[in-house]
């Protein structure tokens, strides 16, 4: 086989075949996969959660992980915040010419091991190739399953008085893209991970309520839980002197004037859940691989009623000196091609 | 709102929001767009469907079809060559920067009618921007249903003395793009087209079993049928006098030196199915929109068995003047970004 991808890999004749054999079938050891058929057929249950995302993050490898691990834990994330039990991937590779094969393959082994780490199995697979310098964009859909009588958490269901945690440290991912790109010596490692066993344990203890979850990626803190004031229509505060930061990120984003608010990360999120549940959602979160760090940053203020919504969906900032600010969603461009 | 599409859009932050709401949650109508929830909660049967597929066909649009019309028929279509009922689609936009807004719309339209057709609902999605020059290519996945009861078609069920049929012409797509690239006077129309009429039509009737399906697609009906007897284990011979093929096309083929047995197409497959239920599947096949030229192309000769199975998985053409020659799985490339 060629050493690197060249158009006719992506004919959908004899090479495209022995590509899907030679590096996806055997990283992922997949049945489903080597039947070869047109579609996968699995069993779920009567409801189900279901989503996609694209993954065109640059370079295809940084310290903490890389494109693969990276389009596994985001789709995995996004069906674990929506409380369902994440079971199957599909993943579709568009794979520029000139991509070397041992970095493709390199890139499986690294979606079957964070695939087996999350417990979800890719099913079905898709490969594409196009003129270009060896660039790779991978898009990952997910199906995540519900047990039985569990609620599903959402924005809707955010009270007043409800307190916001985060489950860990903001802006490593981002730092990690950035330091890499800049080549800096001292590379920061970025936080990919998948989120399921965090949200797993909180979804199965009974005495836990969660309103909602959303996993924090590209727009960062501020822009996630703007989204979330808007959508649920309350108004959201946060406290600056609260917000987790690794000590290195933070330096690292004092240098190039970046806020830790809007930088990228991809294995934290925001839960959100009735004030008196607080601290022991905090002691099931900090009992996780993911999750030591997690603490209670804020609490929602207001829910809109009526003529009293002026300030609904407004998320606010008490500043470290004490002065509060609105926080919007991210305006223009954060950092390209970060996830 | 810019006019065309900028690095900005892919923030994950406001212009993202906007695009999403301004192009894709307006073209689909669609509440669960709208949520803006990380994830769809769907309703599904115990057993389902699952496959995706990425798009980067060149160019956008050409006669008789476009990216959107395409990405979502190749999904709608995998699922429904495995006998389920297509329901829900994912689809994630990797957009070029450059790209024309105007032209993003009209494609976001046309997948919105063409999931309309094909009875499915796009109910979850995801934007990326990349540097570039106004391309865009799009990843679909899907999940189809099966109604109680019902069988799994697939290559494992394929006998000796089936009967292979085509539900249409040949090369089709393949002649569109090419005349579209080569901006020959007199285009060819591309076939694209979902095939769930056909498929729901043969799975409904009783007196029908059927044993395979496949889509067509980028290698031609001769790539499709080699996988079909390698995997089944079975040797298919096919007549090349009852091979369907469009006038205009067999033209422009025979110009170019073309082989329409390995040129693609987008809204044609292949149904195998014991040989005394032939007649009466092409009487159901003709009577759908996108079967009318149906015929039978060919048969099953042999299951592999033990001893007897040198020529298992053969793929034979039976020439117009008599000859056989063996088919091989397409090598080399075809017509790169056809699909």
């Amino acid at each position: 086989m060629e050493e690197k991808i060249i158009m006719a890999h992506g004919s959908g004749g004899k090479l495209t075949s022995e590509l899907i054999r030679e590096v996806f079938s055997e990283a992922y050891g997949n049945d489903t996969l080597s039947e070869m058929e047109d579609a996968a057929v699995v069993k779920v249950s009567e409801k189900i959660a279901y989503t996609t995302d694209s993954f065109v993050v640059r370079p295809l490898q940084y310290p903490g992980g890389d494109i693969g691990r990276l389009a596994v834990c985001g789709t995995v994330n996004d069906l674990c915040v929506r409380g369902a039990v994440p079971k199957y991937l599909s993943a579709g590779f568009i794979i520029e010419e000139g991509l070397e094969l041992g970095l493709l393959k390199s890139i499986a082994k690294s979606m079957a091991e964070t695939a087996a780490e999350a417990g979800v199995r890719i099913v079905t697979g898709d490969t594409k190739v196009i003129e270009g310098n060896g660039g790779l964009y991978i898009n990952t859909s997910g199906i995540g399953i519900y047990p039985e009588n569990r609620r599903v958490p959402g924005t809707k269901n955010i009270e007043e008085g409800d307190a916001v945690i985060v489950t860990g440290t903001l802006g490593d991912h981002h730092a990690s893209i950035l330091s890499e790109r800049l080549e800096s010596v001292g590379k920061i490692a970025s936080d990919t991970a998948p989120l399921c066993e965090v949200t797993e344990k909180l979804m199965n203890d009974e005495s836990i309520t969660v309103h909602a979850m959303r996993d924090i990626t590209r727009g960062g803190l501020a822009t996630v839980l703007s989204e979330m004031a808007e959508s649920s229509g309350c108004e959201i505060e946060i406290k600056e002197g609260k917000l987790p930061v690794n000590k290195t990120v933070k330096a690292f984003a004092g240098m190039l004037g970046l806020d830790v608010l809007y930088m990228g990360t991809e294995g934290k999120m925001v839960v959100i859940l009735p004030k008196a549940q607080a601290e022991r959602a905090l002691g099931i979160i900090r009992s996780c691989k993911y999750g030591e760090n997690a603490v209670v940053i804020g609490e929602v203020i207001k829910k809109s009623g009526g003529e009293d919504s002026a300030n609904a969906g407004r998320l606010l900032l008490e500043t470290s000196l004490g002065a509060k600010r609105v926080l919007t969603q991210m305006v223009g461009e954060g950092l390209p091609r970060i996830c």
